[in-house]
């Protein structure tokens, strides 16, 4: 059995903020047993307030680009502005929506630049390396407690096809984002003949199950119960390179 | 807290077996009290098995396109034909990736015809219509123990974008697929712009963590305590039509 337990009552993350000790008490305050090989799934924006991530829209001076892009998609063109400069490439522009590929190489909308959760005037930038943030949250996890927990940064994608947001890893530390299981066999003996599994996103939605629900924003759950696989592949793996992707 | 169980120790499913019969017998066997409220994902393979969605490839007449297409990817022809046949649009060839668009509209490598788990020489289809294979189990279920359920049928995808598969729901009874939070406040009173959640999706995903993993093959799993919206929109709700598509 997995369990998925929210981490409650972690109080407003601020510019500098220690995410890892925030966890570490803010699970004590609700009586959560931290063990060895939990799995601690974090919503980036709390990562990226406390990297300082977040920038005032009223300090931003717009492009010619961001303007035209703006006016082409009904956007503030200043959000449009730090959406330009969270990416490297535009990949699409349909409607009011903007997909681009973010500097990690993300594709999604809006290069994950939230206005919302953040503050009027204000947007939030993913975290400049998410993978980097996990790692560090694990480490600092491990030097308060003793403990050896995986760390997934999550984030909220929309995607094509099909409607609706799910979860997704977009930073890990400390299990394979993906398991590999070619050469396995089904249970006829057949080979298994393409079988990756990215647990990293499976495990970021199931998260949400409960980091989604919480109207007094919950930002962080336990997964216990999970045997992973331990590895320091980051999160970034999980991105297809364009030259292998069918759809860019 | 959410807990996700797996529902172990299901015998091979047959042509005409009844799976809500077999999901309850399963439990009791495995101690498993089931609840109201619960949500009982079931992989879509045994569903196809006991709906008798399963082909002898040869028995498969190959046609002149298949056969084409068959050289182009090096798939089996048999394998080709019975993609083409569960499909109404071929959405993209590559490689040795066929994605199409199945008869249910749901964008999929291989029009979801699956060689694995089904025996040398067969391939299992996706159900005819898999909310309504999910309505079927749900009834059965409250026919037999009088409890009311949500029922999922999951199915194991891969996406654009990104590396490895995940599951995703293609059936579902009595929830909401979709959660619309469109018109929510943020933590700081500004207007969630468009939140709209495929829980069904991440439920799936969440379920694929004990269903995956088994090596005996567990087929089902139970998730418990996720406070989900009653409802009764299909799964078929999630398939974004292609005029809203920004990848098709």
């Amino acid at each position: 059995m997995i369990k998925i337990i929210p981490i409650r009552g972690i109080p407003e993350v601020k510019y500098g903020d220690d995410v890892g000790e925030i966890i570490i008490n803010a699970c004590r305050r609700e009586g959560i047993e931290l063990q060895d090989n939990d799995i601690i799934v974090v919503s980036q924006v709390i990562v990226s307030k406390a990297e300082g991530n977040v920038v005032n829209l009223d300090d931003i001076i717009v492009s010619k680009h961001a303007e035209q892009l703006a006016a082409l998609t009904g956007k503030d063109p200043r959000h449009v502005e730090v959406i330009l400069r969270s990416s490297r490439k535009i990949v699409k522009v349909k409607g009011g929506v903007i997909i681009t590929e973010t500097k990690h190489g993300l594709v999604c909308a809006n290069a994950g630049v939230d206005l919302s959760n953040v503050g009027e005037g204000k947007a939030a930038l993913l975290p400049e390396d998410p993978d980097k943030s996990a790692r560090q949250i694990r480490n600092r996890i491990r030097d308060l407690t003793g403990l050896d927990v995986a760390v997934i940064i999550c984030d909220t994608h929309g995607r094509p096809f099909r409607r609706g947001t799910i979860n997704i890893a977009i930073g890990c530390s400390g299990l394979e984002p993906l398991w590999d299981r070619r050469g396995e066999k089904d249970l006829y003996g057949r080979e298994l003949r393409s079988k990756v599994t990215c647990v990293a996103d499976e495990l970021a939605s199931a998260a949400e199950l409960v980091i989604g629900q919480a109207d007094e924003g919950t930002p962080a759950a336990v997964i216990r119960g999970y045997r992973y696989e331990r590895g320091e592949k980051p999160a970034r793996e999980i991105i297809r390179p364009e030259e292998e992707d069918m759809f860019r």
